[in-house]
């Protein structure tokens, strides 16, 4: 499995994603789930996969493909807005699922893959979308800023504590931070290092980019101040009537 | 869904539930998902239950029956050790199960109950058991000293980050509380109240039992503090270098 999510606050977005993937608990490996795309003046883009590694290459291979190529009749450089970019990965994802429905048929898998895309288009606002393995997508809303794909329970009560949108960037960095390391704790699908991107809003230019891996001093620092706190805020909960 | 959770530390075992069924987000219901059953001076059992509410009140109407009728093969006070009740109800659960599969298939519906079954009998050692829908079941172990059925995974880190065999009951049955209230924040399918038993260790009598709803005392404070505790534990997160 996987984890990622989006955090979309007023000031920006905030991404985030683990690296493990796993066919079966004897072939696990470490695997980047965050792809940047910056074409300057003009619009910054991160998409975050999960599910079917096979298919989530393709898409981005895809993408990068018809990029390359000036004869393409589409690339996430163009279209007007970021519904369009969403559409496309969302056509390129079904296409490669497709392309192996029968084999995967017959062999009782999946090929699904979901992917949250995010980004701004200059003179636009910064948005974020969730794009189904069907192909179709949702963005988040102002109640619940946020979007996860992958293994989402662990994470989501911190979330649905700690994010509203007028959450600053950073604080929903860290946020996010905890979100994926208490799924990383809980489950062993998901793993590190966590690759973190903040794209700031109207700076149309290349994301702040970090990945933390296990001996990363911000992660471990991270880590070890949320357990603390977490003890404090445990022990100052109320006793029962036979403890006092 | 349900969300229930046994814990079991070295001085006894906390019980937590949730009381939302639901058939169908249009069908709502509170229920009760804990028995409790104490024979003097011999054993006392704490049943937690989950899934198919059929199910689930047909096995504990069984035990029931069974325990009124003098001639019953078997009933929850006799058995060796809990290893032969959680037998039993494992049992009882298939039993019941089976009696409907054909027209589950029919509709393709299903009737699966998962139990958790707590307790301790005289002389011995308490135990928690996690009794699956097949009849066959599990125990906690010392690293893991807890069981969970239902929606587990939302409140599964705060287990995982506060406890260990040598947790207080009362700092057991707290975060119990937490991880609960976590899982009713994250997810419509379980709500309140929250039923909380506490079975201290060779103290065979009746558990503590306390029913927490919206409006009690205990579980707003709860929430409040721990609301307030996260707040300031995120607020000692590092900083990122330019926020310095």
């Amino acid at each position: 499995m996987t984890y990622c999510l989006a955090v979309k606050v007023n000031k920006g977005i905030v991404f985030a994603s683990d690296s493990r993937t796993n066919a079966g608990v004897d072939n696990v490996a470490t695997y980047s789930k965050m792809s940047r795309f910056v074409f300057a003046d003009n619009r910054v883009l991160v998409l975050l996969t999960s599910g079917s590694l096979a298919t989530s290459q393709a898409v981005v291979n895809g993408i990068k493909k018809d990029l390359a190529d000036p004869e393409a009749q589409f690339d996430i450089s163009k279209g007007t807005d970021l519904h369009e970019v969403a559409r496309y990965i969302g056509a390129l994802s079904q296409q490669e699922q497709t392309r192996h429905s029968e084999a995967m048929t017959r062999s009782k898998s999946s090929n699904e893959s979901s992917f949250i895309l995010g980004g701004q288009i200059k003179g636009q606002a910064s948005e974020i979308f969730l794009i189904y393995p069907q192909g179709n997508f949702i963005t988040a809303s102002a109640e619940t800023p946020y979007l996860q794909i992958g293994e989402h329970k662990y994470g989501k009560p911190i979330l649905d504590r700690l994010i509203t949108q007028s959450t600053s960037l950073e604080d929903a960095a860290r946020c996010a931070i905890v979100s994926v390391d208490s799924t990383i704790r809980s489950n062993l699908s998901v793993g590190p290092p966590i690759e973190l991107a903040i794209l700031t809003e109207n700076a149309i230019s290349e994301p702040y980019h970090s990945v933390l891996g296990q001996n990363s001093m911000l992660y471990k620092s991270v880590q070890k101040q949320w357990n603390e706190g977490l003890k404090r805020a445990f022990k100052r909960l109320p006793r029962f009537e036979w403890e006092q």
